[in-house]
This record gives C-alpha cells, sequence and structure tokens, in this order.
C-alpha cells in the first residue's frame, strides 16, 4: 500500500506535536487534540493514521512514547540512511555543517565537487572528493542517496553521473527539473519556490 | 488578482530553465520548450505565464533576457529583502552560512538567539543578538520577514515573539505548525518531511 505524499508530509508534524507534548509530561494524545493542534480535520488525522500501524485506546488516545517510537521509525527517522552530497557550494557546504539532518535519519558521509582545490577538505567534519572518485567510493560505501547542490546549470550532468553510480535516491536542491529513469526517487526541495510565494504574499498584504 | 501557490512554486522552474538556455547561447524561448522540459503541460506553462506580465511572439516565442529579467522581478528575486533569523543552531547557523539567498532576494541581516554566549559572535559575516534585543533592532532597521529555525518546543513561543515585535512574514523551518494571526505569511519549508517521503519511496523500490 503506497502511503500519499500528503501523508507522509504531515506525518512529522503529528510527531514534532507528540515530541512537544512529551516534553510537556503528558502520558496519552488523542488524535482529536492533533487535528486542534495541527489545524486539520480530526478525520484525516486518523486516514494518515491508518497508513502507520499505530492503534490508539478509546477516549485515551495514543501512548505518547509509544506513539513517537512508531512514527519515527515508519518514517526513516530513528534509522540512519549514507548520503553522498554532489556540489559543495554555499548551500552544499551549510547541509555538510547542518548535524540536525542525523536526527532525521541521514547522514552525508562525503560531499562531491569538481574543484580540486577542495578534494582532500573537510566540512563539517565530512571528507571533500573530487567527483571522479565517486564510482569508486559509491561502490566501497553503497551509499544509495544522493544531495544535489550543485549549480542549475550542472544538475542534469550531475544527477546522470549520480544514477550511473548507482544512487537510487536524489533529493533535489536545485531549482532545476531533473530527468531521472523511473525507478529513481526524486524529492525537490525547492528553497527559492518558497521564498518567492513569501514575498508575494507578503506584498499582498 | 491572486497568484495561486502552484504557479508561484513553478515559475522558479522555468526561471531556472530559461537561465540554462540563456549560458547555452539561446535567444529565444517558447513555451512549448519550457513544458517539455518541466514535464507540464503546455497550458499550464500559459497559464502560469498569464499571471505574470509576459508577452510572447507567435512561434519564436519569449525572448530570453526579458523573461528572465520580468520573471526574477515578479517573484521577488530581484528586489533585496531584509530578514532576521531566529534559533543559531545547526540549521540556523547553516543558513546564515548561504549566501546562495542573497541571489534570490533574501538578505539576513542578524541572527538571534536565547544563548548569551552567541551574542557578539559573527557567523556567515551575519552579528549575532541575544533575543532580548530583538524589538529595539527591528524598529531600528523595519525587518518584516523572519526565519525560524528554533527547536520545536519553542516554535510557538518565538512566533509570537516576532509578531509582537512587528514580524509580517515567518518562513518556518521547524517542523511545528505555528499559529499565527491571519495577517501574517507563514511559509513551511519542513525539509524533513521532505526527507521521510524520500525515505519512504526508497523503500518502496
Amino acid at each position: 500500500m503506497k502511503v500519499p505524499e500528503p501523508t507522509l508530509r504531515r506525518l512529522p508534524w503529528y510527531l514534532a506535536y507528540a515530541k512537544l507534548c512529551q516534553t510537556q509530561g503528558a502520558t496519552y494524545l488523542t488524535s482529536t487534540q492533533i487535528a486542534r493542534e495541527i489545524a486539520v480535520d480530526s478525520s484525516l488525522v486518523a486516514k494518515d493514521f491508518s497508513y502507520v500501524n499505530i492503534s490508539g485506546k478509546t477516549r485515551v488516545g495514543y501512548e505518547i512514547n509509544v506513539l513517537i517510537a512508531t512514527l519515527e521509525k515508519f518514517l526513516g527517522f530513528s534509522q540512519s540512511h549514507k548520503a553522498f552530497l554532489f556540489g559543495v557550494g554555499s548551500l552544499g557546504s551549510s547541509l555538510l555543517h547542518d548535524n540536525g539532518l542525523e536526527q532525521y535519519g541521514l547522514e552525508i558521509v562525503a560531499g562531491f565537487d569538481v574543484k580540486y582545490e577542495l578534494a582532500g577538505m573537510q566540512i563539517g567534519r565530512k571528507p571533500i572528493h573530487h567527483i571522479s572518485h565517486f564510482g569508486e567510493l559509491q561502490q566501497k560505501m553503497d551509499v544509495v542517496i544522493g544531495v544535489l547542490t550543485v549549480p542549475v546549470d550542472k544538475a542534469q550532468e550531475v544527477a546522470d553521473l549520480m544514477v550511473a553510480g548507482g544512487i537510487k535516491a536524489i533529493w533535489n536542491f536545485t531549482p532545476f527539473r531533473i530527468k531521472v529513469p523511473r525507478n529513481i526517487v526524486v524529492q525537490n526541495t525547492s528553497m527559492y519556490a518558497h521564498l518567492a510565494v513569501m514575498f508575494n504574499r507578503l506584498h499582498d498584504i
């Protein structure tokens, strides 16, 4: 049963809220409480939870510890997924510095760049290699996730290289729509598109 | 006429593609070419462009230089928008380092944190202040955009503080659904939700 993307995007909100309630000392949480807090319909919360193997008790709701552990496992946050990062520019370096990603299951183990002067450096304690060493390292480390932070005009070329080298999932931070074979997972996080929405709405006020 | 959010999210893709074509020496671009490249329907491209004041010539299409300049202006990327950042942890520091945002119109001018030991520091050449100085600096600098990168359990509290201090638009990077008055713009960029989608789809392969 394929979990719909909107569900997968809402579950982390429920998780964040459950964690907050936990730090405030709560032990149980109902879907009605979640629905009210997140401002979605409670039937939607119940539907989202139907994809996850979570069972609550009538009236008292879900045991928070169990809810958190189950959601973290379901979302893949409690498991470590190794990833390579491609393009050690401004955004790429930032992500190498961000160890918050590890708490959510993503461990960037190395960065690659075309610039020879970057090879051999460490950024955020992650080694940087020249892009020509990717194939060799991929075979050794069997990394299947690639973070794409290259300039727009290199996005497709590097995506092709990633796929050819064995990457199965690409987290694309470029505003470019990369083309990949059907069996490759692509998740687009275009921060600039979010900026555009924010600027536009701000001017409408 | 309020521009729909999906349109605002697609326009930066068109812009990225137009810039790519420009570097490759093209001078004109048709909506059919854009549609084929971005893998959307060409009527959708035309509809998206109808919100922007762009006129193409029959058959030859849009003049690329004009298209790029018009889109950048429309999306707010060619204007500098000052912003404050709240929460100088791992992700917050990363964003202070990312000068790529400036190319898209966002200039983070200062960071705020509750930790007294961070006050007086500079990260990515941006000064860090104790959160207690926010009100005073906001009045001086008239910044209306706030980037929210605090821990989940502080998200609502800090959002309230931002709004009380005069922030009109919040770029929320926390996985928490903050509640704000109706006239405040919120743009959620939950990188962890994107990770969850990627992990899930990867396991489905």
